[in-house]
């Protein structure tokens, strides 16, 4: 495995990523070039993971503009184009709010270049383009390019070098969290994969094992994608951090065993009151994790906290194609044909039944309302 | 699909079965003639539900008696081949309780015939073979191994038919227990495959069915081998039922989303307090239902009620090879090598999240001790 989950190519005006549906099988590495492939990337997921698509969004920018090099340089025309690119890859995944959240970020970025060219390029010389044209501020046309791509990977850079130390801030916070000999259930895949190198929920696993602890991961396999099968087991496993594997439907089971000291879980968005959306299954991971008296922590970066959404029923559930559960990864037709088929992706944990939030600003425990609003202004 | 689930073949020296691994891409009938295909069959789950299994069982040991047909009829020995079969047949599933029920009913009235016979063979001639030995009452040696296996096909038939007739009856009460219109849940497959005829959680489905009821099934997927795609969502779909199928971890969302108006399951067990064994998930599924105020229902015959187990802790839960979660029914590795697998595959649904429990005899609310030994007695 790369160091980084998401990588530029050699060029720049690619990204590279290890394709994830192929996973634990084979490691193919992909470099995704044009807004086609980057959009399908995700639709797909050959990338997934909250913090892992706000990177991957972030590149893919950076990349789609690195590779427009013909013309003259045109600030509101490379604006415009970022724009549509953007939209192209924020109706991919409506769900993960740190997918819009980068997109945003970047285009942020891409206005404040062209906006301090056009005010320079304005306040050098009264004639020359329209308004939209800027002037190249030095060195002509490929100068200005350069000077924008250098700009828009700058930041693509800062989005991931701040998750990678975000997620190593949440690690440190989780490792506080368990205990020497523990059994500890994660489901969906919260780690390396899904973020730019530590992972979130799986963050705490990593250090742990970096300290010398001991202790198992109990990993859901997570249907209909067996992310948790495919991802977290592949990922732990190779990092030599013990790993059990287990069907969804079988965690309610360790719990009643006593096996599970503590669950762990990823997050693709937090609402204002603390509820939490994350991978099907989790909520009611969360249900039982309350009957069997079992603490559930969810575990991700303050970026995910949406205080625009007041409480769970406002974040949007995206619903996929019943495919993935009647043919997913089966060689046999595993249901009838033409079948009717329920398949949420995601579902929201309603936030009394979450024991603590655990960012890398530290962890926070209920009333969420307050503390969350503390932290995110 | 054959009318019975568990039939004789045309020598009435086999057991006929659907080979329900195979469903639902293949319908192919299985003719088991051997202990060791019969076995296999159980052990493969090419034939499994509790009642089911009884019958399969039943009609198992009448099979392999009728194809015995060398030398002199022993009484002695046939029954001690036959307690051999039974043993062998017995340890194929350690948790269905019906099975070992339906052997020892076998062995039973193969006992009272030989009994019989040595009686009237002891009153009638003085002379003849050792003790074991019984001397034909009529019609030499072939009269007494014909009348032998009559003994033991009637002893099956009426396995089968009072099955038939339970089931029928666990359909009437349970219909009482939705309404038009209604969505409800079901896991596993507890239906006429899992049965000789109507099943039993999903008997009032049939019987709802064929008296113009509008309703849905939403069945869980049922991991690891995928009982409720392949099996309840091929059988309800056939007969004309409303189906939706889902993978385990969304149930949950549908109980939140209001779908679910009651959860129908079948048992493996029932304990003397109420708490009852079924497939893995099934205990989950019932603190969802708590925690979202759906109620929960357990169907099977009385005959699953073990009051020998005073509560769930002395039932024994099977755990099953990690394969079946690893590669089961998937055409790439969907885990990595090696993994550790937790697999069991069932687990104890504790009589406080039961609502009522329904037998052939009616449906019994808590508090469950004191009516169960009552319906037992």
């Amino acid at each position: 495995m790369n160091d980084y989950t998401v990588d530029f190519n050699e060029a720049g005006d690619g990204v590279r990523i290890l394709d994830q549906t192929l996973l634990p099988g084979r490691e193919v590495q992909l470099e995704l070039c044009s807004r086609e492939a980057l959009c399908e990337a995700v639709v797909r997921l050959r990338i997934r993971g909250a913090p892992a698509l706000g990177v991957f969004a972030a590149f893919s920018l950076c990349a789609l503009a690195a590779g427009r090099r013909e013309g003259p340089f045109d600030g509101e025309a490379e604006l415009s184009a970022l724009r549509a690119d953007a939209e192209a890859l924020r109706a991919t995944r409506p769900t993960a709010v740190n997918l819009g959240w980068a997109l945003d970020r970047m285009l942020n970025a891409a206005e404040v270049f062209v906006r301090r060219g056009r005010d320079e390029g304005g306040k050098g010389s009264a004639e020359g383009g329209g308004e939209g044209k800027t002037e190249p501020p030095a060195g002509g046309a490929g100068g200005e390019r350069a000077a924008f791509a250098e700009a828009l990977r700058a930041e693509a850079l800062a989005v991931r070098g701040e998750d990678e130390a975000m997620c190593r801030a949440i690690g440190e916070h989780g490792l506080t969290l368990f205990g020497e000999g523990d059994g500890v259930l994660t489901h969906c895949n919260a780690g390396r994969l899904a973020a730019s190198r530590w992972g979130t929920a799986l963050a705490p696993f990593y250090l742990a094992k970096e300290r010398g602890r001991k202790f198992t991961v109990y990993a859901d396999e997570t249907r209909p994608l067996l992310q948790g099968a495919r991802l977290t087991a592949w990922e732990l496993s190779r990092a030599g951090v013990e790993v059990c594997l287990l069907c969804d439907n079988m965690a309610g089971e360790l719990m009643k065993r006593g096996k599970i000291a503590a669950v762990f879980v990823g997050c693709d968005r937090v609402a204002a009151n603390g509820d939490a959306a994350n991978k099907i299954g989790t909520a009611s991971l969360a249900v039982l994790a309350h009957w069997y008296k079992v603490p559930f922590y969810v575990l991700g970066p303050s970026s995910t906290v949406d205080l625009t959404c007041p409480d769970g029923t406002s974040i949007p559930i995206e619903e996929r194609p019943g495919e993935e559960v009647t043919k997913g990864y089966f060689a046999a037709p595993d249901a009838p044909e033409g079948i009717r088929v329920f398949n949420p992706a995601f579902d929201v944990t309603d936030h009394r039944l979450i024991t603590a939030i655990v960012t890398e600003k530290g962890i926070i425990r209920p009333p969420f309302g307050p503390k969350l609003r503390a932290l995110c202004t």
